[in-house]
């Protein structure tokens, strides 16, 4: 387990974090070329399956044992009316999610996926960011490291979920602060917000970039995110430790993993975009970062649904690379 | 078993195919709508639960055991310098599927399908259609029996796979036939040909399109198809008799599914468009069928590839929809 107590310290831990293997890289790449099928005939599946390759140490990697971690937090800024459900239903869900009745749990069954859910402080929602930051730095560190234990070393691939109700505005706020523009451009309608409601959440996304003056990316998840944010930015930063590949969800995990990009350049290169929301930015915040998603169904559920859905096709990825006969092995000519 | 003997009694039994069940589509938009989360919240995963709902005849479906069925054939166009492969590599690659070494292989283990491959006369290639109809009635019925007689009853999902060296050649042959257009407007680059075999390629197509001026349907499919083509749409049509949901793959495919479009409105209902496919015409023939495709990961295999890639986004929006928890069972505020 890493150690951190503070932001710096958490900067310095993302810094030294290990690169992909690029001998499994190229192994990989060569295994590709030999395949039973025309070059490049499996499109974008081969591209994934040589990144996998690379995170996972191995030419021929296997894909069986993937984890979906959930968090789940409490929004002070909920005082400013930005959600179309009340706060109680954060830990309503939670107790969904414990009895196996979320979307995410039939999911996580569908592809096979282990699935935690850790409710964070729902009790002790953080600070209205309009009026103060949201967390203090032991609250965010205590959420990192939280995020960073709750990864299984042995998965060998990560997908990080939340729930927390009034989170898109968080996600905005980030959005706004990480990569530029002012609240409107970055709110969208979260579970169901009207027009005014959308007007509503611009103008608490402004008042907290007015308040919050700060761009250090790690400032920014302090005083506009949440618990559960933090938490999965501790967790995406724990993956790339142990090389387990991540598939990122939908707008609130990727304002999340954002903060590690703008903190340490190339901090997601272990991350690939699972799905495009429709919650509004998302798709601007996911060029931001250069990430092309791999499904595009209209999904604005969170929990990390978008990116369980995505699972299906790096395991299609994965078996087609290792499991393919070449053309050697099965005496078929390459044209 | 459906007994036709001849085209025209192919186009009446595709007549008197089934229609999805309204009241199980009513039922499943029902329980959508109880489901723990906002509302849309699963986006497309909403729509095709509630299709599958449909043609499976119950509100709250399952969907455990699909099915892929490749259908192999020879091309006599291939004499006109068509592919990039020579056309030995169809019964090697028959072998290859029968060996597990293929990537449709790799695919139906990773989503738990059964599999079964059909050669179809290989050594007895179709007539080259720049010269002569590429099959007879009688060939052709068998083709459509062939893959009628394929799909097993008691599947819940069908993808149909092809490999047939030349058959990008048939596939835009009959996109032209179909939807119009001429052989440049239609061929792509197959397994890989260059700049001069795709002039090439829609010479080919061209010629065809003079010698065989009928435009009827299932008479494109006869003077200009192949054996694996017309066996697809046999299955596709035998899926409907069964009340089977299928997820159509890439191009050939896709063509060979249009000739049952364009004899009968409406008789792809039970289809979705699995994928976006590489062959540049794909998305024009999607376009003219009105199938938005599930995924577009730039693959160009065929063998059903594309299609039993999005079996698990299938498989996602059925888990969902019949495994989650409704707001009274979770004691969730439904906002």
């Amino acid at each position: 387990m890493s150690q951190f107590s503070t932001l710096t310290e958490f900067a310095h831990v993302l810094a030294k974090l290990p690169d992909a293997d690029l001998a499994a890289c190229d192994g990989a790449e060569q295994r590709n070329g030999q395949l039973t099928k025309p070059p490049g005939a499996l499109g974008r599946l081969e591209e994934l399956a040589i990144w996998y390759a690379g995170w996972r140490g191995s030419a021929r990697p296997t894909l069986e044992a993937p984890q979906i971690v959930i968090f789940a937090g409490n929004h002070g800024v909920c005082a400013q009316g930005v959600s179309a459900f009340p706060s109680e239903v954060t830990v309503q869900m939670v107790a969904n999610f414990e009895h196996g009745g979320a979307a995410i749990n039939q999911l996580a069954k569908a592809f096979g996926a282990s699935m935690t859910v850790h409710a964070l402080e729902l009790d002790r929602p953080t600070e209205d960011f309009t009026k103060a930051p949201a967390m203090s730095e032991r609250d965010c560190v205590t959420a990192l490291q939280t995020g960073w234990d709750a990864v299984d070393p042995s998965a060998d691939l990560l997908v990080t979920g939340e729930m927390g109700i009034g989170n898109t505005t968080s996600g905005a706020a980030l959005g706004a602060a990480l990569f530029g523009g002012a609240g409107e451009d970055w709110v969208g309608r979260g579970t169901g917000v009207d027009d005014a409601g959308l007007a509503n959440k611009a103008r608490v996304v402004d008042e907290g970039l007015a308040l919050h003056a700060s761009r250090d990316p790690l400032e920014i998840l302090r005083c506009m995110g949440g618990r559960e944010l933090a938490a999965m930015a501790g967790a995406i930063a724990a993956a790339r430790a142990h090389r387990i590949p991540v598939i990122l969800d939908g707008f609130i995990c990727t304002a999340a993993a954002s903060v590690l990009e703008k903190t340490q350049s190339g901090a997601l290169d272990h991350c690939v975009a699972g799905h495009l929301s429709a919650e509004g930015a998302h798709g601007k915040m996911l060029e931001g970062l250069g990430k092309e998603p791999l499904l595009s169904l209209g999904l604005r559920l969170g929990e990390g649904s978008g990116a369980a859905a995505a699972i299906g096709v790096l395991k299609a990825a994965v078996a087609c690379h290792s499991g393919m006969a070449t053309f050697a092995e099965a005496g078929v000519s390459d044209g």
